[in-house]
């Protein structure tokens, strides 16, 4: 045997632990932050998704001001206010100094944020490409001052280091949070923060966006609604969706005295009886202690789970934008467009997981090409992805549906043409998102079948339109036709008739006006059998 | 004012830290796990990289044995053993179950491991698919016993919990470790660990591995070459390369006593000269502590340091396989193939960090289709990517070349066609993948043109190969004809100059013969300019 130049021993002093501050600092591509256009980006969106978050959470209709400034070549102040509930004293460091710390993590609910990295990593990018600290104002509650703190991130040990805290300083009117930081950027009018604030406007139609754009520009994006969507509820994880591990811990973890108790307790959808028939597929006592289960006894329990006949998840925990709400948000964003349609799809489930997908189709938007590709905008619980198109469920499904029958131009199985948007969302719980940056979703095939029928609908209904369009316009067009001749033709029956030729003429008019009303009320003869 | 229904000291109360562990398990898709096929291979995958890895740091010649069975449906039982250094005893648990622990992360070296996630995500990725603990065995010193350790994660603390430690148990030959896990996957012959470990053979000459196929099949890569590669050296950051908040960092944790001897012992390729350079650009005093460093100067230090002429990084720290080693590799494993070229390009720089490519092309390989695209084998750091390929820099490199000029057929911008491999080998102190599952490449531009360049200079030798062959069928063909009209000539001419018939026709066949060889020996004139 040759013996090794290094020994394990040799080894073993380089082996220690990596902080995940360290690791997403070296892998910031990771996160979303491969170039200065998208990172400032990132900044706003991260402090924006929390902001709503919260605001929604708290029931408060949401007033978010973001201001963004250039300081000197690449380098950009940003700020972003809201009126929300504030972050107590206690929690700010750890919520903006400290990778995955949040409170959406260990809940299965609906919410923009799901990971507890956003708005730290920011933070970390800040410091990484300015060596600035964050400041971050907080105010929870009328009567008392508002707290302000500069910080950092500790990447080596991930935690908040504080350079700075007082009270009372700049004041946030009523409750809310002010963030503010420097960083790297670059600002450009599309595929950034303009659009990432229009499209926010779309899908959250009751929030009040004020924005002052580094060029000076200053606009507001106003409440279309001016309520909030009923609060999505939290749910436990349905059988269909569990994996050995979990079920494990569950059974060591639980107050459940007995396994009949433990399934109805720990899962959605499972009630007494349900429960009982799981038990007796698995051949497992109903009676017996959840911590006595051996490993073939959990098997058996995971397999017997998989194959019983349990109810859907609730939907409760869905907050979809709404028919009504999206086609309020769609007229206010597109005034100009010939036709809007939208609707909502029923929820459904892949791997155990409630979502629900909307749509919305936009046509004849004056300021858009006949024979560009139609925009696709693409919502995950109501945050716009502004990236990674090519490798999203929503453009993979667009791609399948063959929108010649829906009266729009294609090429192939690629993105139709013309001068429509179409605006996709996907709600869930838990979406499948493809990278830590959010910003495509997985191919599940579940999902794909759900958008593509989702769009077939709206598709229809634009079919419809267009159509009817059609025939107004062939109507139009033969009318004109008889009107130019009716002049002709009158006076040649005048001459056969020996009648005058004015009431002729007249008669004839009043005969293709008619007709054409007729053809008008026909029934339609393309478009779904289904009513409009 | 409204107030909220829901306040900071409510939401206080749900925000908490989330561990490494958990949030990989939620997110398992992130690190390769996305379907039961790629479970097998990232198992074999992490172990065998990290076996490569510590043979050849520790400069022995590997011999790797990975046996894979089926336990039942879809559980398979997956073993890798090497006759590496072994772990030391205090660290095996934590090597294997703690996410974010390792050897390879804060050093700046080629390996194959960068992160310190793989090996111990493989085994979170089993206890939750199968409730397993993971058995590992390892022995440093021939003189001393095995030790063998049965564990899990506590996913909730990303800690280590061991199960069962022995001694002595199932004794390794010599030095090394053996990883034993059972797992849930799905075995196919492509595009898995067949695939893995006959393109790892391939980029690793030097390893032997015997492989026990799920299926029965027992197959050894045997060692194309019997030397060790010389081991790559670690290297500092380069000045190009570096971020505000890094040197903010090493400034203040330096143990250099002045600006100029901090720059040369800190950075790569920055002498007295160059730093003294750095310190005139920035209107810095040399001889100024480095803690002492305000914000502006440290901006003006980090402008300098990317104005100066600095020479380029050194290339030590990388470690290509070698013309030569990927010719024999090459050879060994397409014994059939017409013909097959290699080459190794000059090191180059991105963002500071040095790396090299390094192609192969085999053609004319028996078993392929002459109109089936050709095969593209993707490697980084000698470790063969099989996933992600449509977005990895080196497809899209090989989709921007015109393989037409070097003899290929091909539509648009696709990949061209044909009965060949191409192997296009990156290697790095640092590649950048796009995810953690290290499935793909970053299209940066340095990169895709190093790739191009060298699958270029790579194709032009394929083209001089085929246009000698076709030549060589042309002047073939040539003489065919003439031959089969020789005689009929040779009789004509007879007739006419009244001479025996025979004595031409030889003459003729001998002319013939003389000419097509001139033609052999003629000048290339297709081709590059350059020699063969």
């Amino acid at each position: 045997m040759i013996m090794p130049k290094k020994t394990a021993e040799d080894f073993a002093k380089q082996q220690k632990e990596i902080s995940i501050s360290e690791f997403f600092e070296k892998n910031k591509h990771l996160l979303g932050f491969d170039n200065p256009t998208k990172a400032l980006l990132m900044a706003v969106k991260e402090a924006v998704d929390n902001s709503l978050d919260a605001c929604e959470e708290a029931e408060i209709l949401p007033d978010i001001t973001v201001k963004i400034k250039n300081l000197k070549e690449d380098v950009y102040k940003v700020s972003i206010q809201d009126n929300g509930p504030g972050i107590v004293k206690e929690q700010v460091p750890r919520i903006f100094g400290k990778l995955l710390y949040g409170s959406k993590f260990h809940r299965l609910r609906q919410s923009r944020g799901q990971q507890g990295i956003g708005i730290s990593a920011v933070v970390m990018y800040s410091q990484l490409t300015t060596g600035s600290s964050t400041r971050v104002i907080s105010r929870t509650d009328e009567k008392k001052k508002s707290q302000m703190f500069e910080l950092v991130i500790d990447t080596k040990k991930n935690e908040p280091e504080i350079i700075k805290q007082e009270d009372d300083a700049d004041g946030i009117p009523g409750t809310g949070i002010r963030v503010e930081m420097d960083i790297l950027g670059r600002y450009r009018k599309s595929q950034g923060v303009d659009d990432y604030l229009k499209q926010t406007s779309i899908s959250n139609p009751f929030a009040k966006i004020s924005y002052h754009a580094p060029d000076g520009t200053k606009m507001t994006f106003p409440r279309s609604v001016d309520q909030l969507p009923p609060p999505p509820k939290e749910i436990k994880i349905h059988p269909y969706g569990v994996e050995f591990g979990i079920l494990q811990r569950f059974l060591a973890q639980t107050s459940s005295r007995t396994l009949q108790a433990f399934l109805v307790n720990e899962f959605s959808s499972v009630g007494q009886q349900t429960s009982k028939e799981i038990c007796i597929i698995a051949k497992l006592d109903p009676n017996m202690k959840p911590q006595e289960l051996e490993r073939e006894q959990i098997e058996k329990l995971l397999g017997a789970m998989q194959k019983a006949k349990v109810q859907r998840p609730p939907t409760d925990c869905l907050s979809p934008i709404g028919e009504k709400e999206l086609e309020k948000s769609l007229k206010k964003e597109y005034p100009g467009a010939e036709f809007i349609t939208t609707l909502t799809r029923a929820p459904e489930v892949y791997r155990g997981n409630p979502f629900q997908i909307e749509v919305g189709i936009i046509y004849g938007i004056p300021e858009m090409k006949q024979d560009a590709p139609v925009e696709i905008v693409r919502l995950a619980n109501r945050v716009p992805l502004l990236y990674q198109a090519g490798a999203c469920a929503t453009t993979e499904a667009a791609k399948d549906i063959d929108w010649k029958r829906y009266g729009l131009q294609q090429s192939g199985s690629n993105v139709p043409t013309g001068p429509a948007v179409i605006v996709v969302h996907m709600c869930s719980a838990w979406v499948p998102f493809i990278s830590e940056s959010k910003e495509a979703i997985a191919s599940y095939p579940d999902i794909i079948k759900e958008m593509k029928l989702a769009m077939q609908d709206a598709g229809r209904n634009l079919s419809r339109y267009l159509s009817g369009k059609r025939r107004a316009g062939d109507a139009k067009r033969r009318i004109q036709i008889f009107e130019r001749y009716s002049g002709e033709v009158a006076s040649s029956i005048a001459l056969l008739t020996k009648k005058p030729g004015k009431d002729i003429e007249k008669k004839l008019k009043s005969m293709i006006s008619q007709r054409s009303s007729m053809k008008e009320g026909d029934k339609n003869d393309e478009g779904s059998p289904e009513g409009a």
